[in-house]
């Protein structure tokens, strides 16, 4: 602390993210990336933007990239916005549509980022509790006084909720943003997406970073009806003009147009997913249906803190969170089969 | 407007940048970019990093990239923030060291995102009057309410202010912040960096942008007490945790790397401008005397605006800024020798 720091610093509580670890022995299974390269479309793009002009500034507007991904959901331009991650969109989102004063609301089980941004900018909030099977309870997000933000699939329970059961908050809320954060959508059935021209208090935030593999690249993007998506460009213009560079805009294009690539990759990950979940069952443990490039369970005997220790110590690195109601559970990101493998050895081991 | 937007992006002002073109023809002198690309080491160090993990996230604290630039300037890496871009490191610090109903203070003609920044954030300000030739009334910043921002050299004047006149204002603000954005320091005489250690409550921040060549790779810094820089690293990570990519990070500290090449194109350029110097001077120019990579002139005759639109017709790029006190100049990047003549050759036809 320090008598030069603002209000806003003094009430931070800033978010922790997983280890980055770089010794290339370790199973890195804990920040939910994708365990394959992006498309090699990606690398091209980049490479041939890297020779041209990096001394000039990015596209501040990023059209080009915007129109990319408005093709793949049927949205023009206009109903896209782009930024540095999902996280910055986030950021932006809670800036543009949330108010001090005004409570939102989201699952007392989720991405624990929301807290975060809620500190920052002095935004109350009321965590809904999940029903004890971990799906949501409806009717409690309806007619929230501030808004209400909400992953889904959740994490890191990494259970989807199906279309109707979102669409019913949507309708509830009809005075109020309601964010559907789609991070691990491309793991799932259907974005909610679909929606946006229905209902225009429906803002769908997704990223590059999990099903494109461009974690490393930073991009996450939200769709919604134009007169949000125009309040997150006010937000961001009155932030940094160009949030994205050269590179970041042709990467993530390129990913976007490599939809063989993506597709799959994409099924790989889900098999592995389904074969996973068996194993872990054979050992004993309880698994919730995934839908999303990560699984989360609870051993019937051993407990989360300790396997989460034990792994680490054999190279093999997952996520633990040390809260009430979830500290019996790990998290675990697909990785490669081989990966999985390692993953699967070592539990045993440790059995 | 919407019945959606907060409050927030009620109150939002956006900073409006220069026009970012597309067509190869045009002289592009109205951002102030550098004419050249970056050293050779850039693209080397990107190319590497590409086909490595891009599927993985970037290292959230970035502490090769802040050594790197750190032992530039004689600090350790707890002393040196880095971001996306200076106008992300200057919004951070907005958030980080100025408070709702503190009026800071900044120059009436200086960087117009400032009052955006304020207007975004809810910080009331006091624009400070230049005299007559543009120089700083010194004594006016003294002892301010909420702090004090300044870019030395100021933009869009190019005016340099020797150490010891900074050294005044920081001095005599010892309970608020003083912020200097030396975007454009490296083609002036020397940096305030190296009062740090003497002031606990100066904030040095430059950019990539300019001297290195990487406008298109979004990277901005500060140096500071590690107390000011703990502030900035809690705001980043209440709002994103990964603001600099994998290219970026690695493109940035080739960048600071290869100090020839930096010091090579400085060089010309500082000789480019003082030779466009004397040459709109006989065209009837008055010039104030430049410390940046950009001109900052009025005709005797003929109006600025007229200029930048037969400017424009002819494919030369200026910028022009429609605001009192600076509506008969026009700011001028110094580009090559080549697209420096066409601009004399152009406006020699004009006058």
């Amino acid at each position: 602390m320090s008598k030069f720091w603002s209000s806003m610093v003094k009430r931070t509580e800033p978010y922790v993210p997983g280890e980055q670890v770089n010794q290339q022995k370790i199973v890195k299974l804990n920040t939910n990336e994708n365990p394959y390269p992006p498309s090699p479309k990606v690398m091209e793009a980049i490479r041939g933007e890297m020779e041209r002009n990096l001394q000039l500034y990015p596209s501040p507007t990023a059209d080009d990239l915007r129109e990319t991904i408005g093709r793949q959901y049927g949205l023009t331009a206009d109903e896209v916005f782009v930024g540095n991650g999902s996280d910055e969109v986030l950021a932006f989102s809670f800036m543009a549509f949330f108010e001090p004063g005004q409570p939102i609301r989201f699952p007392d089980v989720t991405y624990s980022f929301y807290p975060v941004y809620a500190k920052l900018f002095d935004i109350p909030y009321e965590e809904v509790p999940l029903n004890r099977d971990f799906t949501l309870q409806i009717d409690k997000f309806f007619q929230s006084k501030g808004g209400v933000i909400l992953p889904n699939p959740n994490a890191p329970t990494s259970l989807y909720a199906e279309l109707d059961t979102i669409e019913e908050i949507v309708k509830n809320n009809p005075d109020r943003v309601v964010i559907i954060d789609e991070a691990y959508i491309d793991f799932a059935a259907k974005s909610v997406a679909e929606l946006i021209q229905q209902y225009d208090n429906l803002l769908v935030v997704q990223t590059t970073s999990k099903s494109r593999s461009l974690a490393g690249l930073r991009v996450g993007f939200a769709m919604g009806n134009h007169s949000l998506i125009d309040a997150l460009i006010r937000i961001k213009d009155s932030f940094n003009s160009y949030t994205l560079d050269r590179l970041a805009l042709v990467g993530a294009k390129a990913a976007f147009e490599d939809e063989a690539y993506f597709k799959e990759i994409t099924a790989k990950i889900i098999a592995t997913r389904n074969e996973t979940t068996v194993a872990l069952k054979q050992l004993g443990f309880a698994v919730l249906p995934s839908q999303a490039n990560f699984i989360f369970a609870s051993h019937s005997s051993v407990s989360a803190e300790r396997l989460y220790n034990e792994l680490k110590k054999e190279g093999v690195l997952v996520r633990y969170f040390n809260k009430p109601g979830i500290d019996n559970y790990l998290r675990m990101t697909i990785g490669t089969d081989e990966q999985m493998e390692r993953l699967l050895e070592k539990l045993t081991e440790i059995l």
